[in-house]
């Protein structure tokens, strides 16, 4: 029987019994349902589908959850009882990401002529700026359980960072591989922290592959990989920007949710958290749509999605959208389903327009986007233009992290207004007032 | 009398007496106490001193007032009734900076030998990753309640942006003045929000020089320079960081506060904060001290204070410290009171101590500080090494911004442990593990 395999091929130092990850029961195969016991595994062994976690949720008294998800910390730990982790665990040290900014963005809703309502869903307020943090907090839970002392992932930037600061707070090691020519200014920001950083000779998918046989070999014993061997429960996090986003509008769901696709795994956690709301009750239950959002220099779920295929064919990623510019995202099936199902769609937009609509959302809201989230704001704004998304219905739209992150795209078309001498006469005649 | 006299000089489109401030109730002189009607005045008309906000504070039930800024959002408009902003003020479009988190860094604690409890009051989670945000958002407000339609500042870096930021969620034009010659990645983030940015060809004293003629001349009329005609206001807003580090340690003060010194005048509002909640009744009174920070590159006020002098000497900034170096401190002699009044002290550090500072803090407590962060923590060890800091007791040290924004100190000592192939023999050679 399956489950019993798994369990003795474990090699976690704590048998699966022993693991306490909240209302986490096991892991489940997204394609075939088979069922295995908590454990640092990414892949099933009946169909090689991925798996993700399944929960003993707290159903039957949606007021007492409210009052006390209202009641917690004002960080992701407030949906403790909805996630995999021990119910103790906003008293551990760690980085309390999450609850960050709704932002009701009326002047940006009045230049796109949006009439619904337009949220801006703020993820650049997170410890390390990015909503890398809410998914790492979630592996950091997973690696104390299964006894892991080294945190670890590939990375081309945001996880980096994220992995760094996590494992510090949480009293963890880590070790994170980047390819070793990445922008001088992402190396500091992930090596700041002083845990191993380590550069590849090589791109990121041999980083990746690099990684994989890490796990297997003794070298990586006692690694907790974020992005491979906990991803299962590091893509839960994901879930908490749904949780967040519907308690900060007064427990409700949105007409329309925009989301970047890197790998896809943020969009369909999203659709998940925001199904576990209407089956627990904490919302009332109504149609609401996704919306995936990439860049036409990787685009590879927007252009499956247009062809109406269901299988994506990879592509080599060519844009400034460096945080989501995975050529081959695994997920990326999934998000068809979900834009399908939800009555969505999933579109892409040029870099050009990535930087336009930075600048936009800077101009009006005072919010500052990585590329990633210049790629949503960029969707929203052609999905308007096109009659796809209704004026008139509310929508919010995922911000995933900071600008400060993603200078290289502005430097084109970003500076002074004038330059001028330090007198009147000189500003005068620059003719800006 | 003077109070007439400046109330009919006022140029404000608003007279004195329809100014809704919240508990403001006039501008005084720091030096010969004069009182002024509110507006948008920073100089004493009697005596050339420089002017601050007087209050007329809810006194009389501490508890009650407790409960009510238990039960504001989380920002810091949870004390307009100590501020000078509408009661209304969180209604209204604004950046809502603040309420960032107290760290409780007992890693740091454990490596510097700390006993007593060290916390880091972490600004860099604020929305523009400064404290600026505090000080610009109560700008905002008296810029609004004087009628001005621009907001406009001298700057070299952080203030440029969060002002950008500010006026466009206020709804308010910004005209922001820096050094022609500032690096690119300030200029863009500065630029991205739209406003008018004017480099001026000089340095930083040059551009103030200029928004002081400016203030004066028809073209600069209808605007407010947060840092020039509305700085009694402004500076207001480093109260916040009192009341906050004072509720989140439960209403009591620390025994210990390490801050930075630019002009001096977020340490001196600070103490202001923390009289006035004494006074309130908010928090039990007991001695504090302070300790104020500078880098030895820009150390006039630490100069100063060491030689016993009461009096600044200016001195011309050589520091990676840069949104602290500033050569003739206004506030100078004022925190050098306020370091003997609480037996506190001023002290220096050279570059290189605030970058191993900047190190210590991220592999520590995973925050990653800005220079002026990496200045009050090398302070921090510093005078804890001299005896001077007693370890026993409580301390709270104040890191003022992100070290995204300040990577050029680091770029030189921060960098891969290694460059491997993507085998495993590769990664065991390199002897990591
Ligand atoms: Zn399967
Ligand atoms: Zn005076």
């Amino acid at each position: 029987m399956a489950v019993e395999t798994v369990a003795s091929a474990t090699d976690s130092p704590e048998a699966a019994e022993t693991v306490d990850l909240g209302p986490a029961t096991a892991l489940s195969c997204r394609e075939c349902s088979a069922r295995f016991p908590l454990g640092p595994n990414f892949v099933c062994l009946e169909c090689f589908g991925p798996l993700e976690v399944a929960y003993n949720l707290p159903s039957g008294d949606p007021e007492g959850l409210r009052k006390q998800i209202e009641a917690g910390p004002n960080n992701i730990w407030r949906y403790a009882p909805l996630l995999p982790v021990p119910a103790d665990v906003a008293t551990k040290p760690n980085l309390e990401p999450g609850f960050t900014k709704l932002i009701k963005a009326d002047r940006l809703a009045a230049e796109l002529g949006v009439t619904g309502g337009l949220w801006v869903k703020d993820d650049s307020g997170n410890p390390t700026h990015s909503f890398k943090d809410r998914v790492v907090a979630i592996a950091v839970e997973a690696a104390r359980a299964f006894g892991f002392t080294t945190l670890s992932c590939s990375s081309t930037g945001n996880l980096a960072g994220a992995v760094g600061a996590a494992a510090v707070r949480a009293g963890l090691k880590s070790c994170v591989f980047i390819p070793h020519d990445l922008e001088p200014a992402k190396i500091i920001t992930a090596a700041v922290y002083g845990g191993e950083l380590v550069g590849i000779e090589g791109n990121y998918d041999d980083v990746n592959r690099f990684c994989s046989e890490l796990i297997g070999d003794p070298a990586g014993e006692g690694w907790g990989f974020t992005n491979i061997n906990l991803r299962p429960y590091y893509g839960e996090g994901s879930k908490t920007l749904a949780y967040e986003i519907c308690e900060q509008l007064g427990w409700r769901l949105p007409d329309n949710l925009i989301i970047p696709i890197g790998s896809g795994s943020q969009l369909t956690k999203i659709d998940k958290g925001l199904q576990e709301l209407i089956k627990l009750g904490l919302v009332e239950d109504k149609p609401y749509k996704i919306y995936g959002a990439q860049a036409k220099g990787c685009d590879p779920v927007s252009a499956a999605y247009k062809a109406g295929h269901d299988a994506i064919r990879p592509v080599k990623p060519d844009t400034i959208a460096k945080s989501i510019a995975i050529g081959n995202p695994a997920d990326g099936p999934y998000v068809i389903d979900i834009a399908r199902r939800t009555g969505g769609a999933v579109e892409d937009v040029t870099d050009p327009e990535i930087v336009d609509a930075i600048k936009l959302l800077a101009r009006t809201e005072g919010v500052f986007a990585e590329t990633a989230g210049g790629t949503t704001f960029a969707v929203l704004r052609k999905l308007l233009e096109a009659g796809v998304i209704d004026p008139a219905e509310e929508t919010v739209a995922i911000n995933t992290g900071d600008g400060l992150k993603t200078l290289d795209g502005l430097s084109d078309s970003t500076g002074l207004s004038a330059t001028i001498r330090p007198t009147l006469d000189s500003f005068r005649e620059a003719g800006l007032v």
